[in-house]
């Protein structure tokens, strides 16, 4: 990039793809490729087995039952099922859900939406000073409480990495009565993930963030918790009969994938959880930490920058007195790519009181070479700043 | 297949892709992956190109404008961002939806739930004998009028393939002041497509029934209409300012593009316009109606084969007193894959009044060869079946 051999630090926002990934794409293309459940030949039963073994493995790998899993297009579209699918019809005027202003636009904005609709009300969980969930306070002051129907939070938060405690507070959400929505999508792939271990009512992640193409996403949802959801969209295979006014419709997960679904979505992500899998997602979690810690050391000694938070391979921070779009930028003279700005978490930025920051986010495939890069980046990107002035 | 080479005949299911789009995919994944708008880096202004050029590839390929373009997970979620996000606001109590037992579950069943919602009434248009709109009648009788909100309707229909005539019903329906809701999902890439010269005013189809990867559609709007459509999914970069309670979208398309994008599924799209274009429309849809034609003929021939309807590569038929599900079977073990059943159109098999049809659906890649082999198939079929008596 730029002259200079590439350093991808943007894997929060979107993960490379390992090279048997993307040969299994071309492999169903080439040769497995024809419609899913339609096709009374060889062929279509070939695919289908292939769709639902993917559905299958994703079930494995979170610890759930294959009927629990939803394939969606992708995170937003599992997150925004859950809130207008079962949100809506459950959620009753003064009901309340609880979110964090850490969380994504994707699990905050479509419970916004999903209030407004209802007359619910958005409660926000108190943060400590590094974005996490104080659940002391929580519990003290009876925030997750009898009125809570849903808590919408992130596993592992996108702009510092911060794990929540979830578990903790699933636990609470539970014995209010509630259900919990889990946004998994810097989670999954890059921790081990266990739903019934967790105890999460619906879980949600996309595949495009763990070595997957683009496209594709996962809603687990408890079975029970699935038969009370609507689906959304209407057609294609999640019909069962249709008459002229009106019509009945397949059980879960049949009834959420209106529509020709994204195959080979599907089996690429079955073939990224083999990847990872393989590794290990202990391994991997090991290896990110190791990454993010070291970059947020290296950039905590530079004088003037200041790190918001790092967790995980998530690093974010900010150059004193420089804009991070122009932090950005000059790191991409370098070859350097970061991800600069509010990261879909505008109500993250105005409690850390900044515009923006920029965020590195490191794979486990990168190493203390981007590390050091990063770091001597950030350094140049100073001294450059400072001749200017 | 079953030993013998493959005769793919589930065009109209999904088709096959060309070296040069699964090439594209490989070669994005490879070299080009990031995520789109997000980045300040070179790589995902790149990637963002890509993805905007895909729009922009298809905006051209229809006649529209780029800002008309919504890319989405497929037909199917094109028809229920029509139905949802433009009728649910617009349609009232005692409102007409116009719409034929000739469509497919996706653009049928997606407006009996929004009629439910609102109160609005399906009605549905008369048919002719081959399952074509009885245009005269609808004249005569004024099925279309003031009433009518929507039409909802196939360019050409899944089951035979008819060529509706919507040119002169979408002219009716703007005459009663309503608009046009056009399932292309079997007409683009088989016959070329001008959505200004046919005034629609939605218009939805799927990438992977042209060529093109899974998990990709589009939806056409003209500008006004999609600017009071609402969005149905909120997260990502659809997203323009997010407080505590509320949040501002951005202007269409990009308001119904709610977390990350299916790039790879945009490029494919690309690609495989490029490769359609390349050959010409008009010469796919002269030999797909040829192959068609040669396959209805031989079948027609064939004593006890009654062939329903064909119209461009689409042929329904049945052979007598064999089960569509059976016919298939057999053909299956020669290797020849064909779809029987309902193909997502029950009502359709209740105006044929049959339980189902076998579809053969012709791509410009099949050749005379597999009209001669399926045609010898059913001829076999019969033979076999007649043996079991």
């Amino acid at each position: 990039m730029n002259g200079q051999p590439l350093v991808y630090l943007d894997n929060a926002a979107t993960s490379q793809k390992p090279q048997v990934v993307i040969d299994a794409i071309a492999a169903f293309y080439q040769k497995d490729n024809a419609n899913i459940y339609r096709g009374t030949y060889e062929l279509s039963q070939r695919t289908t087995d292939l769709y639902e073994g993917a559905r299958e493995q994703v079930a494995k790998f979170i610890g759930a039952d294959r009927s629990e899993i939803v394939l969606t297009a992708g995170a937003t579209a599992s997150l925004n099922l859950a809130a207008f699918g079962y949100g809506l019809p459950v959620l009753r005027p003064g009901d309340e859900i609880a979110v964090t202003a850490a969380d994504h636009h994707s699990n905050l904005v479509s419970w916004q939406e999903a209030a407004k609709m209802t007359g619910a009300k958005l409660v926000y969980l108190p943060l400590d000073l590094g974005g996490k969930v104080d659940v002391e306070r929580v519990k003290k002051e009876q925030i997750i409480g009898k009125k809570t129907k849903i808590l919408a939070i992130a596993q592992v938060t996108n702009v510092l990495g911060t794990n929540q405690p979830i578990a903790e507070l699933i636990n609470l959400v539970h014995q209010a009565g509630g259900v919990a929505v889990i946004d998994g999508a810097q989670a999954a792939g890059h921790l081990p993930v266990d739903v019934k271990k967790l105890d999460a009512d619906f879980y949600a992640f996309s595949g495009h963030k763990m070595l997957s193409q683009t496209g594709i996403g996962v809603l687990y949802g408890k079975k029970k918790l699935l038969e009370a959801t609507r689906p959304l969209f209407f057609g294609g295979e999640m019909i069962e009969e249709v008459g002229l006014t009106s019509a009945t419709y397949k059980k879960a997960p049949y009834k959420f994938e209106a529509g020709s679904q994204n195959v080979s979505g599907a089996i690429s992500l079955g073939s990224a959880i083999d990847y990872l899998t393989e590794i290990g997602l202990d391994k991997i979690a090991a290896r990110e930490a190791e990454l993010g810690k070291a970059a947020a050391a290296g950039l905590r000694a530079i004088p003037g920058v200041r790190v918001y938070g790092q967790g995980g391979g998530i690093v974010s921070f900010n150059l004193a007195g420089i804009h991070p779009h122009d932090l950005a930028t000059a790191l991409d003279t370098q070859g350097i790519a970061v991800r600069a700005g509010q990261h879909c978490a505008q109500p993250m930025m105005n409690f850390l009181q900044v515009p923006g920051t920029v965020r590195a986010s490191f794979a486990f495939y990168n190493n203390e070479e981007d590390v050091s890069a990063l770091i001597t980046g950030v350094k140049e990107a100073k001294e450059f700043f400072h001749g200017l002035r």
